[in-house]
């Protein structure tokens, strides 16, 4: 038999963007509502892009959407590491379990807005969890290994989670799922996350570290060195520009996942809301993979995390909220959700000028 | 019979601010949960005001949550007028009909995110609309005059028009209503508006005077013009500082009306989600009768008119939302309400550290 290609570059070479002719028509229709051009924002570019991405269909389907929490461990982060964390490693795992249980913010949060919640671990230390109904135990491999001796991931192992991602897309598209967002559990991955920016996008560690989980001036310092430290040691794949050699050299299991993900959604045409500054990271590898995932998704929040403004810029994106949060796990994504709604809601419910009788301007 | 105080001037002396402890028993709550201090911003404040308004109780009450879409006609957009908006006047009615149909950018959104609709008539031309079971016809009188010729309302009638606005939050409060968004609906209002912040605060005209509904940049220099006009012409009642005077000579029926749904609001302990450069005009006139309205209110979004940013900053107050948004009818106010039900969510539902066994940073 002869060997097939990996899950996710069939899928990076499925991606269709959306016909432009279909942005033109969604504002022609929405320039025709009962409103001043242009005058609900960003609404009418949710809205325009939902009918894109849709292939013209209406109604649009934003429902049902789902929130992928998924979990990895971080061989930086383990408790004879540099210190990238004010949380010790096992709260990965404890927090796998408080998203089990219900008892996390984005378990509060996606209960509010009506999205379904799924957990996976595509990496986490400690062996296997208890089975759940909204578990999904893929684990590639036991954590990463520490970036500042080797490779995180190596490429087999990275493109195995790659593949995971677009797996799950491809199980959510077919249990109907419309929507899909993305969201992270991993002590320590804001600092790999910080290291694929500079990577990917040339940016400076001093400019793009932060103080994550809650450094203090101190640990971002010392933070902010591991990621030069890391950046030097894999100053070669760096070189390279070879976007998967680079997750797997300074990522980790739930940013390659979430990678993944965002290109299999694509694939499928399926929106995915990208969460904060980690899924922002996979973001950038999944762009640097297949460039044309950007019609597809959409960045739900500026996190507080310092360097996350600039990040997303370099995609030539632009944040939908601005919250002030930082906490990940797809909270920041599942607040979007409402918004996407009530874009669907104006498009397909307004009266236009003529049926309303509304004089013109 | 003694003569009584109007109603807005009784639901002022009855506001009772929330005591600070109760915001600091929230922020205690909210540090004790499953995710680093802080990390989930703004969601946060929202929660301990939310807490705070509420008196300590919980679960916390944010539904049921009435948008009031409140309509007035303006002098100064009459067809003799100087020209301050690109709409006939008679989009007002028309624009109320559209509500009553089902047809308007507020409809969509409020029944996205399941708010109730109340449009109220405080002073449209016209004469009276068919009856519907979600209008309130309460007209003041048939639109302002024209406040480049003398006071757009008497006394009496902008007190009546704050009272107005205090029943209305009155019987929501009977109703059980927790939350209040504000909405209006006024061809030329952005130009009332306007001349309202300048007199509050002191700002220039040229500086805020914005293309409301889509001016041209003439007809921008020609609406600051107006307003500077107006501003001397009631160069008297603006060196007073009397905020009621203020408002009967610049402001309008819409305007008067939802800064009395905030007093009131205020005074019944209710949440008042405020929409954009309107309606934060007529916060400007609440919080200048009754400074204590601040801890009630939210200013919903910043709006793409540019004198709105520095007008929120004059309050003290930062918007939630920035989409760009400037429509009015409350559409930014509702998008708002689901940020609220997510805060209160993550208050009551979210494990603390010890009842998860998660270790601490």
């Amino acid at each position: 038999m002869a060997s097939q290609k990996p899950a996710y570059q069939q899928a990076a070479a499925r991606i269709q963007p959306p016909e432009s002719a279909l942005y033109e028509a969604a504002r022609r229709h929405l320039d025709n509502l009962t409103k001043p051009p242009g005058s609900l924002g960003r609404l009418e570019d949710l809205a325009a892009q939902l009918y894109a991405v849709g292939g013209g269909k209406t109604p649009m389907a934003v429902d049902p959407a789902r929130i992928y929490t998924i979990a990895g461990d971080h061989g930086v982060a383990s408790p004879d590491g540099p210190g990238v964390s004010p949380f010790p490693q096992d709260v990965t795992r404890q927090m796998v379990m408080n998203f089990l249980q219900g008892g996390a913010g984005v378990n509060a949060i996606a209960g509010s807005v009506g999205a379904q919640h799924r957990v996976v671990d595509a990496g986490c230390l400690g062996g296997p969890f208890p089975e759940h109904p909204n578990l999904i135990q893929r684990r590639v491999a036991d954590g990463t290994a520490n970036f500042l001796e080797g490779p995180a991931m190596s490429l087999e192992q990275c493109e195995a989670a790659l593949d995971l991602g677009v797996e799950l897309a491809n199980e959510a598209a077919a249990e109907g799922v419309r929507t899909l967002m993305t969201g992270e559990m991993g002590i320590g991955n804001t600092t790999p996350s910080t290291a694929l920016y500079c990577a990917y996008h040339g940016l400076d560690p001093v400019r793009m570290t932060g103080p994550g989980a809650g450094l203090d001036a101190n640990g971002v310092s010392r933070k902010a060195q591991v990621v030069r430290q890391a950046l030097e040691k894999h100053a070669d794949v760096v070189a390279s520009q070879n976007p998967v050699a680079i997750l797997a050299a300074l990522g980790g299991y739930e940013i390659a996942a979430l990678a993944g993900l965002i290109i299999g959604g694509a694939a499928n045409g399926q929106l995915t809301v990208v969460d904060g500054f980690i899924s922002t990271a996979a973001l950038c590898a999944a762009a640097r993979i297949a460039p044309d995932v950007r019609f597809f998704v959409m960045v739900a929040h500026a996190s507080a995390e310092p360097g996350h403004r600039g990040a997303v810029e370099s995609l030539g994106l632009e944040p939908l909220l601005h919250l002030g949060m930082r906490l990940g796990e797809g909270t920041g994504a599942a607040l979007a959700l409402p918004l996407y709604r009530a874009a669907a809601a104006v498009f397909e419910q307004m009266a236009t000028f003529d049926s309303a009788g509304v004089s013109r301007s």
